[in-house]
């Protein structure tokens, strides 16, 4: 009983727009458990399309999920071509001209000749109503061993039809009574190829499956549970998950949703503590990043860009005579940075980066890619951390692994280092 | 001469990615002129990748272009699929270990054997060189008429060696003899209906073609020409391209790889202008939109992120009566907070922004979406601007909408005042 994603469409095929209904259908027959292996794109090409619907059939597919081309265009296609393919008449259907005009009507707009084409659907056919546009669905059984839904492009359409329809429809036919649950597991600093190799013994389970993929610096391992409810599927991944955790030590930060700034923001919060931040070559995205989980501003106070030297002098306190020694890019001023935004904004931690984002700005002795983490602490020490990111990375990549990384600095620090508050009492 | 894109991986199976490779692909290729009519998605699965490929050579395609599964570990099959099929054995090259290995010492890391994998490539195949990650793709011409190209899933990877090896090899081969070549006009502040409106006629054209696109507050007029040549795509659109600039007014920023920054960069340059930012919602988005143009150094001084009340008493002189009688998110504080950052940090321009990102902090008189835009200008004066951005837009959205509208209401104040330079001259 595997499903098949057929999204029709040649604005696909321009690249014009991205094809977020695949992910959004293949997220759904995920939860629903309802096996998918293949997602095909075609044009708006009748005899292509017929190609796509019979190469689906071959390969077994039984429901096969079309997006795009019902709407009231002559090149929307979709429904004429799978009426011709399965060879069934087009009927047109009274209530889908009454539902059209009126909302037409709604708008202050009268109904085209052009719109009646939405409403001819294959003989045998049910309506998928269309609670938001005016092109509506079909659910259609064709052959016994062959169900079809049709959607609309429009995001929004596709989704409540989805959701309000489809789904109710599709468990009243014994489709999705399994599901597959997923957790994903995120990894810092470590490279995938070392993350797989210590983890490697764990690819080879089934239930669940263990699968690594990797992208800007992080590694995730996904563990997908396949089970007749949530709870079962969760029974099954749970010793995974721990075991994972425990191999993977210090390097996993987090699972799911969590950030490395939402990481660092539930440790800060539990300690009572505050962080400021003294920014060069990121520009403020450290700031951005902790600031793009609601409620930072509990224990983020702000910070400085200090993109140019004079602010690092005028602002964060650092010593022109050191700047002029070891330069904006050394472990001096990271330090000094650190240290300054802590004292001025009287935080409990102060983060720092300085480096060269490229591509310019780089020397033999500095290459484009160094970067400096200073990380101030409560206890009134100061440290700071050297990085050396690969010639292969541009400026945006450096950036993003720069304020990452900084970021991971803190969480480590504040796993590993005990708290003043502790301490004190 | 048709070509097919093939995306392999589970992930995009289920749904935990969004398939942005398919979409740069369908673009190049419609840029190259190579047609190509179908896409498809496979899992990590030798049996179902085989199958894929077959079907694609039955429907006629010629050059197929496959993404994803070159990695290091067991589940990245894409390469040892490909020499199945096409039976032709694997081969360790000597060259990509090396630039493996010297990939893990730049790093300070030892190579271990899982990577070694990546290094096998099908007999009779050419190394596509990744520059920017280990794993390598392929150039094979298995049988005369199959030409293959792999790239690793990681978006960026993928995209610098099209750009630096695929393309010139497929323009070498005779591939992409017409071009279909584009310009993109962007625009700021005026909705996608609106626009639309104005250049209603443009639509109908068919060589170039114009078509609008709506996303993250802004709108975009592709024009796209068909030609043998890239001189003659260019003659075709410019006058069509100056007709819509014209229609666009001061709403038209700029066009293609130009953003408000850059835009705004590029003025400040020609002025011999500085500018410094204060930051309270955004936490810092704006300062890293104006540094992710390299060579921001020399108009961008820094700035502060006063995301704390504190902050902005302490180093943006907001007065603290003001904060108490009109509120963080006001006018007052906004125009308080440009002066202030202008003075610490000495520059000709100060752009700050205070607003309610949400999804809490609203209130009844200053509801979520609420942000002000202060703008301390060369001659002394200060200016603010409200918006109210809709309850439908997230934190996120808001923040974005909120730093690239400071962005544009200071290129606008670029466009239309004087230069004081120019006045005192």
């Amino acid at each position: 009983m595997a499903a098949e994603i057929i999204c029709v469409g040649t604005e696909l095929l321009l690249g014009d727009i991205l094809n977020s209904n695949a992910q959004f259908l293949a997220q759904q027959l995920a939860a629903l458990g309802i096996p998918h292996y293949y997602q095909t794109v075609v044009g708006d090409n009748p005899t292509r399309l017929c190609r796509v619907i019979q190469t689906a059939i071959d390969r077994g597919a039984e429901l096969l999920i079309f997006t795009g081309g019902l709407g009231p265009t002559p090149d929307d296609l979709t429904c004429e071509t799978l009426a011709q393919f399965f060879d069934a008449p087009l009927i047109e259907d009274p209530e889908i001209v009454a539902d059209i005009a009126q909302k037409y009507a709604q708008r202050g707009r009268v109904m085209n000749p052009t719109n009646r084409k939405q409403a001819l659907i294959p003989q045998g056919a049910m309506v998928l109503p269309n609670p938001a546009g005016t092109a509506p669905g079909i659910i259609w059984q064709p052959r016994p061993s062959v169900t079809l839904l049709t959607f609309p492009g429009v995001p929004s359409e596709m989704q409540r039809m989805w959701r309000e329809t489809a789904i109710p429809y599709l468990q009243s036919q014994g489709w999705g009574k399994s599901i597959i649950y997923s957790r994903t597991l995120k990894f810092w600093g470590i490279p995938e190829s070392e993350l797989a190799q210590k983890v490697r013994d764990y690819f080879d389970l089934t239930n669940p499956t263990v699968a690594p993929y990797a992208g800007k610096g992080e590694v995730k391992l996904r563990i997908s549970a396949q089970a007749p409810s949530l709870e079962t599927a969760q029974a099954l991944i749970a010793p995974v998950e721990a075991k994972l955790r425990e191999m993977g030590g210090m390097y996993c930060y987090g699972a799911d949703e969590e950030t490395l700034a939402s990481v660092v923001g539930k440790l800060l919060q539990a300690r009572g503590q505050t962080l400021s931040v003294a920014e060069s070559c990121t520009g403020g995205g450290l700031g951005q990043m902790i600031t793009a989980i609601a409620g930072s501003s509990s224990y983020f106070t702000g910070g400085a860009i200090a993109y140019n030297n004079s602010v690092k002098i005028r602002c964060l306190q650092v010593n022109p005579e050191d700047l002029a020694t070891w330069g904006a890019v050394s472990a001096t001023v990271a330090q000094q940075m650190a240290r300054g935004v802590q004292q001025l904004l009287g935080t409990h931690w102060g983060l720092s980066i300085t480096g060269i984002a490229g591509p310019d700005g780089g020397t033999e002795e500095k290459p484009v890619g160094l970067v400096y983490i200073g990380l101030a602490k409560p206890n009134g020490t100061v440290e700071s951390f050297a990085h050396q990111f690969g010639h292969n990375q541009d400026r945006s990549a450096i950036r993003h692994l720069s304020a990452c990384g900084a970021l991971d600095h803190l969480r480590r620090e504040l796993l590993t280092s005990v708290a003043i508050a502790e301490v004190s009492t």
